[in-house]
């Protein structure tokens, strides 16, 4: 079962990233899940909010806990979040004495945007190092195909002949940028949420400030001066930096297949896909790809943007609504990635 | 890994819709495609473009032949469509003497589009059967609660009382309006493709126009004119179309929440989702998953628009660009009817 | 003062279209809005729900009636819509005894998606008379150059010859498809509104269907079951539908600008563009456009969908968010169709 | 004739902003040209590139010049960029000694790209400023009702009690964000461009490094290491940005919109719009106009991002796109943030 290729038996080969897809599968989701709740458990109980034992039994019950999916997908169908079932799971493997505190002054999206957090900030450490190869790969090629002289294209026209390297200088410099601004980017999604039913922590007391700190501590996690549940900027700029290095990779792949055209012949491939019809065809399915991945997440991020409208203290339609979109959206850079570091030790660039 | 909630372990119980997924899946796909090329051979074999015995073998050694999806994974990978190494496989699987013959004259858009083509027939019937089911739920709440006075709001305030039935018409009648059109917007997906390497068919000869009618006949599809590789006004109005679906339910949605908000209380919702931290809460989970479906498929048909610029005899770019949104879309569509179909009979209108 | 292109003093030369943007002038906005005020006070005459004096006197003032602009524009920056102001001008001008007859029993909506849909009609009408024209000048080019063997490309690689006519047809089985559905997809918005405060015209009783059954015999416009204030999908669907057109000529505009790069030089351009910096360079600056113009209608497409979860009786931000997006589209529109009726009969296929 | 709402002689008071529209005027953007025309040629002379007194000449020629609007309007519908026959007119205006110094070794993009950024660069002042008030009527809210208890409301049902603080601090807190990247992001688009035809600024030799400094001092704006005429993430991200500031007013009027619903009243608004049908009615016309702007940036966003894949040296495409694009939400970020100028001081919360 498989709407989307990114999940795809055959097409996530093409489209799909695993490494990535790993991050947001549910069952990372819900182990991220499970170790907010027993962080907050932990943090709850050495800030005397709950008993020492609550918090030891709740994590030596929920360190291994693997939830019934079935469960837990009725529960989401019931729900439109996974936590009140999830969290009735957590609460009956603690068992009767401890259970209650289990989540104890969290709410539902206390755990699903920290869930995130965690995931998105081993994203960004992925994507960063992806970023470096591909920059990497792109001066191995200046290094290599850099003072070949080729033709400069004007409105899809020639204009005057430019070094390769200029080329190729405007294919990197992007991609420099963006990795530059990636801690930033990041420093806005990997912050801890915690705000309980309606952001006040209403059910902690004057101990908010301290369970917030110890929580974020413990999850790695920046806290913040309050939590953000209806302030979906963080997200909407990290979905529109995603699309800049899908975009800026996909002009990469633009310029690929436009200079791979038989009769321009600028650069070469070193290999290609194959056609049923032509065996005589190399394909540039790896610069078609960056093509189609960009304008997805280009589409996509037009999404991510409508959800800043976010009504109120929690927008259950505006929320949803990012849940189906960024993940795609990682991927889909994920694969890009992926795909530009294929593709670019294939080109070389024709000597005239 | 489900980067989608559409397949996801449990999200998939809100967001997806099993027997739409299942039309858009690996194996239903394949299934369709193995089908296109056996009726191809028969429909050749019976032209007398192949012999008749290869048309016999091909049918018989591929009727229930299952290929490798690890190879197939690859084959896509490389060659960014999985025609040319399914091909392979069930040339190999059909034999020496007439495997050759498998495919003949075809490309892999034919298949591909084919396979689609055979796939929103089937998801069209769906759809109509959904749309007049939900249709019917609307008309049932308009017999039982379209008497009731309830106040009408124009630009977010109190207008004037208009009875319910007023307000429930305006909710059934696009749905009608959609479909009454669904057969025409299917006409123009449900069709054949079959073209070869550009379009031409030139390896058919003058037994263009008779295969193509044959193979019609077998896949009952509408035959056109001529293969419309490049041209995807067909596939970005069937977008569209779902998109006005999804948004008309969308509307619904809104307009639920607004009513069962508890200040309003202009309607009652039977069931609803559960809080983690609220139990006394009633979540319009079911409307608020209607506005994000909405807001899901509005959009992605931009993506659909932007795959109409589709270069040449056939774009890599742009055709994949569509596989990474169309079944989405059509599962979101499925998701938001068969959320509409539950919800409408859990509200009621309170009489004042 | 340009925000838009479109408008603009000397961009509108490249992007504008004159005809279509009079049609969505503030001028023949107002227009067809005194048009909508007088017709109904003639058809509530008749019916006898306001004096015959009335509607004569309201057809006499208003006939030649041009209101101040900057009072309209106060008005409608305080109130959302032109309507209050307007109305409260007109009827001044109509005078004390029958100044309360004017807009009797209408609301804002009314008069606006009406006037919408007259000009929507007479541009209908143009698109409608522009596609032909297009497809003309394609046959033309058809029955100049189809014999003319070209070479076919998949995926950016040549592929094997075609005649032109192969591609040529590309380019116009979709516009002649357009063509087709235009009465169709005209007919949802050519349609009068009229509803009065929540849509129920509860204002004249039960002369509701007389008074709407004349003012839409007066106005030229289809009369409906119900108005449709809040069901958008006439509005979404038609702006669909311009961006298929917009789309269709995009790849057209795609595959001159392929085929006219020099290194593959399939077809000449008898103008072009001139480049300040290379006055050797002939652009293909229509060719260019027509992209352009495919990918901006393809964006605010995606608008004109979010615009369909129009909460409740009327919604003054998804209605507000129409008007911001559908003129621009239609425009855009206009100048593709002018640009694809200057850049055709200037291609020529070269014979090789 | 105003196809767009920012333009409007009307609507434009609902949805314009003159002082970001006159950024974006014709007359602004060939003043922007022409101080680049003066100061190129100043920086040539002074670099010995160009002579002394041609530099002076220039200068002379061109302070005041006011160039013909029809015949540029005639010249950029044949080129596609307005620069040739503007380049044409001010060489006739120089005079036949020194006019073909003028533009030399510039190209089209060089002059357009840096009237952009100059006009960008005052815009984000502008903007700074203007978030700046916001954020201070924030606070003046927050001091006045911040101690208000009002109802926290998540998935569209009443939650828990909140004191107004919490939810003005979520309007706040985003806003302050985005004032606080406004130079970061400005930084990236606020670049003086100049290259040449194709980047390599090949007429100008060995002093092409000399003359990109003295040109960016004369100019005021950062000189970067190559000109990034197909590297358009500064572009992409600076809109992006924008519609991170309308959402996040969007999410205001959201908010506003909701609690002055009749049965929520958590708030009043001071004033609101009138209704032609209902004159009881105070529509909360500022709020929805705020989505409305939210959400027309949030379509127009994904359009800036399609840009991105932008072939070769330069694109007709991609580049004109952005011309459509970028204008119109950097009115609407203007529009959003004049509105919620006057929308926060009409607002207060209710005691209850």
């Amino acid at each position: 079962m498989s709407a989307s290729p990114f999940d795809h038996p055959f097409l996530s080969g093409l489209l799909g990233d695993e490494e990535v897809s790993a991050l947001f599968s549910a069952q990372a989701d819900i182990e991220a899940m499970i170790s907010f709740e027993i962080a907050l458990a932990s943090a709850e109980a050495e800030a005397g909010v709950i008993p020492e034992e609550a918090g030891r039994a709740i994590g030596d019950a929920l360190a291994d806990f693997v939830p019934d999916m079935d469960v837990i997908r009725a529960g989401t169908a019931n729900d439109g979040v996974v936590i009140p079932s999830l969290v009735a799971t957590l609460r009956k493997a603690v068992g009767e004495t401890y259970g209650s505190k289990v989540h104890f002054g969290a709410t539902s999206q206390d755990v699903i945007d920290t869930s995130l957090a965690l995931r998105l900030k081993k994203f960004s450490a992925l994507i960063g190092a992806r970023l470096d190869r591909v920059i990497a790969l792109i001066e191995d090629l200046d290094a290599r195909d850099g003072s070949v002289e080729t033709m400069g294209h004007t409105r899809m026209q020639a204009a005057i002949p430019v070094p390769a390297s200029r080329k190729i200088a405007s294919w990197r410099d992007p991609l420099t940028r963006h990795r530059e601004k990636l801690s930033d980017v990041t420093a806005e999604v990997a912050i801890l949420t915690f705000g309980g039913a309606a952001g006040t922590l209403e059910k902690i007391g004057d101990k908010g400030a301290e369970v917030t700190r110890l929580l974020a501590t413990r999850l790695d996690l920046r806290a913040v001066d309050r939590p953000r549940h209806s302030e979906r900027d963080g997200v909407a700029a990290f979905g529109s930096y995603l699309s800049l290095i899908t975009g800026s990779l996909g002009k990469i792949g633009q310029d690929i297949a436009l200079m791979a055209q038989n009769e321009v012949a600028e650069v070469k491939l070193a290999a290609g896909g194959g056609s049923s019809a032509m065996p005589h065809k190399v394909n540039p399915v790896g610069a078609e790809t960056l093509v189609a991945l960009a304008r997805f997440n280009a589409t996509l991020v037009a999404g991510l943007h409508q959800s800043l409208v976010h009504e109120n203290e929690r927008s259950g339609a505006a929320w949803t609504l990012e849940w189906v979109l960024l993940p795609q959206m990682a991927v889909a850079t994920g694969a890009a990635l992926r795909t530009a570091a294929a593709l670019i030790p294939a080109v070389s660039f024709n000597r005239p």
